[in-house]
């Protein structure tokens, strides 16, 4: 009897040293997987947020109800307006209308950079603090008004948003010369915490 | 016996497939918790540090050691300076005395862009170059004045802070007019390398 | 015979309880180890691409080939042009001939931000929309013009460079006054997806 349950426990340990190295083998091949950072995936994003910008820039004639200034003019070679930059504080919403609640504030500047083509770079905060949300969204990136949507890129973020990174997808919704635009904006958060 | 020592390898086999279908059932179970970035806790940054931004701001009149300089004007139709863009070049220091070792420097911009508050945006890089800190770091983000604490956001460092992310507290700390203005900056890193 | 097996299952159990303890240690021993982010080498990067910058300054004179133009003035307080901002649509091209096939946009602004020395912020986003790259990369900091070579970080990326982040390291490779100036660009994005 003693003989034998010796047996069976020797074949426990071949066993034990057996598994334990078939153990360690896994926790190698799939350390790769445990170690490297997730991909996110494009069409995946942890969270996404759907907003309008509408912007109505003072340039000059008193507007009373202007959101955004003029700080320097065109340098009038071109007609794309390079070199006319604007400081904002304009207006959010859920919905396309101007007049409705407010979701947050966009704060920043954007400037007509080239006089080949209607384009514009952005680089802004959006503001929240509503019962929604609170905290903000820094995005900056090139807009080149004539394609029908723009890419520009979530940096970093504070508050519900804290330390987040994404897309924005711009879309052009209306613009009235330039008086009023409205955007379409398509937030799109990768990696939030 | 070889009867014995058969039946006890047999149900060893056993347990060593119900162990290793247990252990890939833990593995399943976990992998989210391995695969998943870890989240940053906002109360557990992995560095902070805490300095002193000092602005003495060039604007017309010749001030001799100004390190800030306006390039835009204010648009003047608001008492809240919309319009008023500043570079700098300013210095930072590790107590609240202006004239204390620097600690790095501040360059960047900042600019008034509502007309409805004192509200400020910044873009800007710290530039470290002493015994203690060689790089830099990258921050935006919207400085509302009348706010106690403002969160920006840390979007980027080189050197010691390589590819950091993270937030910057500001808080105001003095102001003279438009002359002088000093801002404790508690800046918290989560991620560094 | 049956007390035989019943041993050598009590055993097996025992080695179980045993082996599972161990596999807990060895998981908790390591869990620091899966749950943290993959620390980035700065001596490896995932993608590495080396571009040249050409900036061609309209300010004033008619240059009919200008890539970019001044928006505001140097105080004229220093010779170091403190307060003039620039902002571009620059050529990028994979060589060093202005004339090169352009493998890029390089869209944004610049300032001199001291006037102590020659140094330059910047702020702007490469556009690649070429068969090789399409998408945008986001860049900021500072360009301390006197220092060999100098970091700005890469805070965010579209398209091809999804959220890539990085560091980005200009050289300057020719000047000539304030018309032009050809810098080489070394991207390193350590994270992209």
């Amino acid at each position: 009897m003693p003989v034998i349950t010796k047996t069976s426990s020797t074949n426990s340990m071949r066993m034990f040293v057996v598994k334990y190295l078939f153990f360690l083998l896994v926790l190698i091949t799939f350390s790769p997987i445990f170690a490297t950072r997730t991909p996110f995936k494009k069409s995946e994003p942890r969270k996404r947020i759907v907003l309008y910008y509408h912007d109505i820039l003072f340039r000059g004639n008193y507007t009373a109800n202007a959101t955004s200034a003029e700080v320097t003019k065109p340098t009038g070679l071109d007609q794309f307006m390079q070199g006319l930059m604007v400081v904002f504080d304009d207006l959010v919403t859920k919905d396309q209308h101007l007049h409705s609640t407010p979701a947050a504030r966009a704060e920043g500047l954007y400037f007509y950079n080239t006089k080949t083509a209607y384009s514009v770079w952005f680089s802004y905060t959006l503001v929240f603090n509503s019962t929604e949300y609170n905290g903000t969204i820094n995005i900056m990136g090139a807009d080149m008004l004539m394609e029908k949507t723009r890419d520009l890129s979530i940096v970093g973020g504070t508050g519900d948003f804290f330390i987040a990174r994404g897309i924005m997808t711009f879309q052009t919704e209306a613009i009235e010369g330039f008086k009023y635009f409205r955007l379409k904006m398509d937030i799109k958060l990768y990696e939030c915490h």
